[in-house]
């Protein structure tokens, strides 16, 4: 007995004492993340033209020492040590997640040569820059080298990752852990099958006419707007920050500095409100991680489908609904008096006038989900089938034409819209949709459990909604994959099913077809 | 013959290799510069409350890796190597002084435990935030503890440093090379004896009426004349950005990247009008430093007398004339239309109403020069009499009413008004008072060589005079020493006297009292 005392201590020194270390290294090299984060918040918020040059360096440089305090013998290691058995089943769920993710990623980053990751680094800062340009001009062949670049680059940079893995499936992966491409291709084809018909449905019916809300909105109000609406659904202005940037972007420095931007156009108010509420909704999940998670993985959520789960519930199951606006417009119309003039229920049209148009995210929740099929084939054509870089716009232009049947007429408002194939994220795209299929199970759950969101909603009571999310999901971080997160919050499988039901009960109501 | 070309050449190889390995090292290390300056710019400007501890966690981080390569034996034989005299010789003016003033930096940093720069980094970055907090409640004793905790480390810390040498003159050498307490004893009491007869002089005249100004300045308007303001004195945005923060400061990230602060007051606008105009004049130098110093120990101005000098020429010897106004104040007019209403005669009389006043940023340019002499007197009272700091409110009003004959009803708007001291910059007030007495020397040569500045400023041909800051001050960056820079530009020694008769000239016009 007394051995056998002994020998269970002495596991445990060495355990806590192994797993301190691991913390301490994993400190440091949470000070990259965080000071990556910030040069990318900085370049795409403020830094000036002429800083660009000694802002590549800092990010290559920092980039270059994460990538060696990653990839180090030591680290390896440590995350080795701490998969033996015996010391892995003593760890706490939060550092055996950790352990786990952490040592995959690990082995990932041990193929790919230093060289290599930096040029990769390099070259997709460059090319976001090259966009932005491109985007403003309209000009596909500004950016057309640098995206040609940066996905032959993205194509060996999987290929290391996972040499014996479609690297496609590969970069799924990296945004939606567990959800493959067989998952996805049947939950779309669901969709597409559902939603062809409604659409069809919708475009029977007139559209509203909405040109009350042609005008100009003062941009400054607009800002004000964002504040009041980012308040109202529960971002803590202590624990974050807004700017302004070309696309908006929700950015975590930590638990406790969630930021995000907007883009206010002095056209088209409904766009930085639907971007404030989006972003919101992301900055909403940051922010109310359990702390006690701070320094692990379940910190850091890198399930896209899961994160834009939140962004759009927001954004479109709460925001769409005339019962959110209840509450707050009154409001809307003292910091932008166009609204006064402007009859709730017209505004309520005017958020979801379903029609095709060019641009994703001002697009309606409806035919959204086709922007974002188009995507995903798109990036299905450039991993699987190698088309090239040139022949993309015109692929882009046939494929709208085919889902929504509206054709660009520049590729601004066509392939350079978005700014996510700049910087290498092929594979994300397909999350803001699993997000709005989640979305469609949680808004079951939800009602299951609380009633009616529109009468919580008419009632100003959004706080128990977002307490709910909270509870149900914000706090575990990524503690969760996303099918655990499904069973434990709706206790079923991933479908398309209510998100279909979602809509189909609530346009028919709209427009008045049922 | 043929021998001797060998050496030479071997020796030039030698030589050309060190120097690309030390511009190697160098790099790296401006990469922490760049990354800490970046840190403290968002601490300052945006980052929320409770993201303080991940930030202060960054920075620790970063301090003590800057540390380490600062330290390191490595780079101390790269410096030992290139001091070698046939290394030296042969190297171009800009490399030897970056070799001598790193090696110096080297030495100094070296006697630092590395433990105790670690916790004085902290200790600052606290204590920083602390003083926030008391001055925005005039509190003293939220800062207090901090304050103290300051005064005593940065004691130990210059002591490390320099353990011969008195612990405020080795304070001051950091800010103004070259300058020490005896000429700056000596000029400012030159500077006293003659100011305080032209005060007498100006408090017999009555104060003129400015209650026409009294009201309230939008504020975005303000943010507006700010932009107005640094492009008409030669500021370039595209290699720059502005932000808000508690106390307005320029900061360096590259040449091609100088950015500004503001504070804006809802009931004065002239705060922030003259901030503009001060930190776009250190803003203006940074970014007109000859980009061919890049790397180099030049590109670092860290003599900040002489920055100072720039900023102060702007915002006073520029800025608090009819003549600079002429071109411009009908666009403040459109900008701030209260200023429509108020004779451009009469807003000259109030940015040179001399009275004496609490606020050092909110002085006239003449009771400045007292601010600054009381706050020298002060650092003299901490560092060598060893005043202790729950004494030091009360000295600072004795001070106050000793030399401006008013005293403070509060601490924020006395001991707590400035935040030099929360992040350890003791030494650093003198070089306000060092950049006025410059200017008084600088506008002696120019006015010499380029005829009246009165008339250059009223045909709207600032832009010449920027031009010639540039040309002798701005590009050379910190090539030479304050001293030598005085006797390139003016052919003199440091002295007062031009500043005076600058003084008495102006106001006696102004006053009508010659």
């Amino acid at each position: 007995m007394q051995h056998q005392k002994r020998e269970a201590e002495c596991l445990e020194d060495v355990m806590n004492q192994t797993v301190d270390q691991l913390k301490e290294y994993l400190h440091n090299l949470r000070q990259y993340d965080h000071i990556l984060s910030l040069l990318y918040w900085d370049m795409n918020t403020l830094a000036p033209e002429k800083g660009l040059e000694a802002r590549v360096s800092a990010i290559n440089y920092f980039s270059a020492e994460q990538f060696r305090l990653a990839t180090a013998d030591e680290y390896g290691r440590m995350l080795e040590e701490l998969r033996k058995p015996e010391l892995f089943d003593a760890l706490d769920p939060a550092m055996q997640l950790t352990v786990k993710r952490y040592s995959r990623d690990y082995e990932r980053f041990r193929r790919i040569p230093e060289d290599f990751y930096t040029s990769y680094t390099e070259t997709k800062t460059r090319s976001e820059k090259a966009w932005e340009k491109a985007k403003q001009s309209a000009d596909f062949s500004v950016f057309a080298p640098y995206l040609d670049k940066v996905i032959s680059m993205t194509k060996e940079y999987v290929h290391y990752m996972e040499p014996d893995r479609d690297p496609y499936e590969a970069l799924l992966d990296l945004y939606e852990e567990g959800i493959d491409g067989d998952t996805i291709d049947r939950v779309f084809a669901e969709l597409k099958e559902g939603l062809l018909p409604l659409l069809n449905k919708i475009e029977e019916c007139p559209r509203p006419d909405l040109s009350a809300l042609e005008g100009s909105y003062d941009m400054i109000a607009q800002k004000k707007v964002q504040d009041m609406l980012l308040a109202y659904i529960g971002f803590d202005a202590d624990a974050g920050a807004t700017a302004e940037s070309e696309h908006p972007f929700t950015l975590d420095l930590s638990i406790g500095d969630v930021r995000v931007t907007n883009h206010y156009k002095e056209d088209d108010p409904l766009s930085a409100i639907f971007s404030a509420i989006h972003e919101g909704g992301h900055a909403i999940f940051g922010q109310n991680i359990d702390p006690s998670y701070e320094g692990t993985a379940v910190e850091k959520v890198d399930m896209m489908g899961l994160h834009e789960s939140q962004s759009r519930f927001f954004e479109n199951i709460l925001g769409r609904r005339r019962s959110f606006w209840v509450p707050v417009y009154d409001k809307l119309g003292e910091l932008l008096p166009q609204f006064k003039d402007i009859p709730l229920d017209m505004f309520c049209s005017a958020i979801n006038d379903v029609h095709p148009s060019m641009i994703r995210t001002e697009a309606d929740e409806v035919t959204y989900c086709l922007h974002i099929i188009l995507r995903y084939e798109m990036e299905k054509a450039i991993f699987r089938d190698n088309i090239p870089t040139d022949k993309l716009p015109q692929l882009w232009n046939d494929k709208m034409e085919e889902l929504l049947g509206i054709r660009p007429e520049n590729d601004g408002e066509g392939i350079l819209q978005d700014m996510h194939w700049s910087d290498g994220s092929f594979g994300y795209f397909p999350s803001y949709l699993l997000g709005s299929v989640y979305d469609g199970m949680f808004l079951e759950a939800l009602e299951t459990e609380m009633g009616s969101v529109d009468a919580i909603l008419e009632e100003g009571r959004i706080s128990e909604i977002t307490a709910w999310l909270n509870k149900k999901i914000h706090q575990y971080g990524s503690l969760y994959t996303s099918a655990e997160v499904l069973q434990r919050v709706c206790g079923r499988e991933l479908t398309a099913q209510p998100l279909l039901e979602y809509f189909y009960k609530k346009y028919a109501k709209l427009y008045g077809f049922c």
